[in-house]
């Protein structure tokens, strides 16, 4: 396939250089000239400068990539372009892109904007849930998407047939596709990913003034506050971005930090407590779920979104045949 | 030194092994008989069952230690009783100790109530900030303490040279011990420890009813649950025997919880967020600060009140000087 890779942060260029080791020709443009120097660098096998992550630098370079000038430069020729920057940047790249016939899709953490931006194009939105602290080309690892959950948004105006090549694309780079609309997407991905950072941001505030803490800071609180040392624009980029959804997840969980607090003020705080904490203890002991069967799927809307909801994904296509595994009950790797 | 270890447990355990690992005569007793049978069989290189921590099975038995079959046993011409079991359990391992006249120590996560039950004996409380989501005797690790923080409270009634004995004790077991008062680090670990154990809880009740949740949930959710899959007795015991200083915390993380919520109510949510996110990301990012300077610090309660207060630590005590560390501007290991 053709592909064209618009923005090579941590996601971009992490796409560009796994497309290419699977085959793909693949052409990369980033806005800031000093990552297209360092892209073009390492497809030149000069390799990453030294500053690199040392992970990232031992992984071998088995395919090569251009790196354009501009926008309209490395779509040219596409059958896709992979929008793979902030949310706001996503217009000024439309831009670039008219006329455009390919087919478009995105790595953003908030599909409803994206969906309302691309209205009339070909185009299926998409949000590895990959990631790590650190961002950038230079931080860029091929490996990124292997075992990671892939959503792809199937909506009423999506295109069938476009869906599944993309599925096919992104589950031969070890992806687990899966299928859900914008909407349920942003609603997960508030609870499982944008209030997760905000819980980490409120919880490093107890190091503010009190030189004690972080002294005898240990384990649970560098695990729970692991994200917060996020750049505070994407963190708020993201859940500015899904407002509604973040605020509603956020009641939530307000609504169960006030249930603990009440059970801490009464007679016997530690029954109360231990009986609260059961669900919780329990919900994260069975996760992440096993993977249960694998079973084909029929190639529909209707069929692939149950499939999504009921937690599954898709791990191949072929000749249109959608193979798919549903959750176990058994926890993964236990 | 000859020590009594009561109770082994993760904690516990490890401490049994650590101190027979540095030389000491080490007797340990566990109210559960197979957990006494498991010391005795490592003990005589039998080595640990099957179902034991991998890493675990790696570490060499470098020292021997007796199991006794009763607290007094095992307590008898010890030096040193350390207290390895949960705080309700204390009173009746007390029962058995009647009459000891060789210092007392323990390993909860809430001091205070510790020192009211130990009023009037030869004690120093302490609480070593280790731990990991396994627990029992099984998990248990002899390098579990290298290079973790120790509280050793140090009261008004607080004997100097035993504080110091016992400080000279856990800085060669690799511990960097921190001087706080029974009161300081109570309300200190409700934020660090007891506190992020609660978010973990409430943020695990985002995978209730929601399989695609499960499927979607990656790093931030993973690291900010950890230690919500911790047993939930465990939990409530910690928080319950600490629920003024919790609460406090609790109402804090609230209130920012809140100020987020708000921001996202508002007509430009990503500016006011990523306003208010600064300071928490810069926090984060700072933690955990490097050591500066070792230093000599006067063996005197308030000087070492200061060290603690500070956020320094023991790092050794020798011939009754006492080698300090104050934490650094610069981030450890950046």
């Amino acid at each position: 396939m053709n592909v064209a890779v618009i923005g090579l942060g941590l996601i971009g260029g992490s796409l560009l250089r796994a497309l290419a080791a699977h085959g793909h020709r693949v052409t990369g443009y980033d806005a800031d000239p000093h990552t297209r120097d360092a892209a073009r660098a390492l497809a030149e096998g000069a390799g990453l400068p030294r500053s690199a992550d040392p992970r990232t630098r031992a992984v071998e370079v088995t395919g090569g990539w251009a790196v354009a000038e501009s926008v309209p430069a490395a779509a040219a020729g596409a059958d896709l372009v992979v929008l793979a920057v902030p949310l706001p940047a996503i217009p000024v790249v439309l831009a670039g892109l008219a006329g455009h016939p390919g087919l478009i899709t995105d790595v953003t953490s908030v599909q409803g904007p994206v969906r309302e931006l691309l209205r009339g194009r070909r185009f299926v939105g998409g949000h590895p849930m990959a990631g790590k602290e650190s961002s950038g080309f230079l931080a860029s690892d091929p490996s990124l998407f292997d075992g990671c959950a892939w959503v792809l948004c199937l909506e009423e105006e999506t295109d069938l047939a476009d869906w599944l090549a993309l599925a096919g694309l992104c589950t031969a780079l070890g992806a687990r596709v899966v299928p859900v609309t914008a909407a349920e997407h942003d609603r997960t991905v508030a609870g499982i990913s944008h209030v997760p950072h905000l819980l980490a941001a409120a919880l490093s505030t107890v190091l503010a003034g009190n030189p004690l803490a972080g002294t005898l800071a240990a384990g649970s609180f560098r695990d729970g506050t692991r994200v917060a040392g996020t750049r505070p624009e994407l963190i708020a980029a993201m859940c500015g971005g899904n407002a509604p959804a973040v605020r509603e997840v956020l009641a939530g969980i307000r609504a169960e930090l006030d249930a603990y607090a009440g059970d801490l003020a009464a007679e016997d705080p530690i029954a109360l407590l231990t009986e609260r904490l059961r669900e919780p203890s329990d919900l994260r002991r069975a996760w992440p779920p096993g993977p249960g069967e694998p079973s084909g799927v029929p190639a529909e809307r209707g069929e692939l979104l149950r499939l999504g909801r009921a937690g599954g994904w898709v791990t191949a296509v072929r000749d249109g045949e959608v193979v798919a595994m549903r959750p176990g009950t058994d926890r993964n790797g236990s």
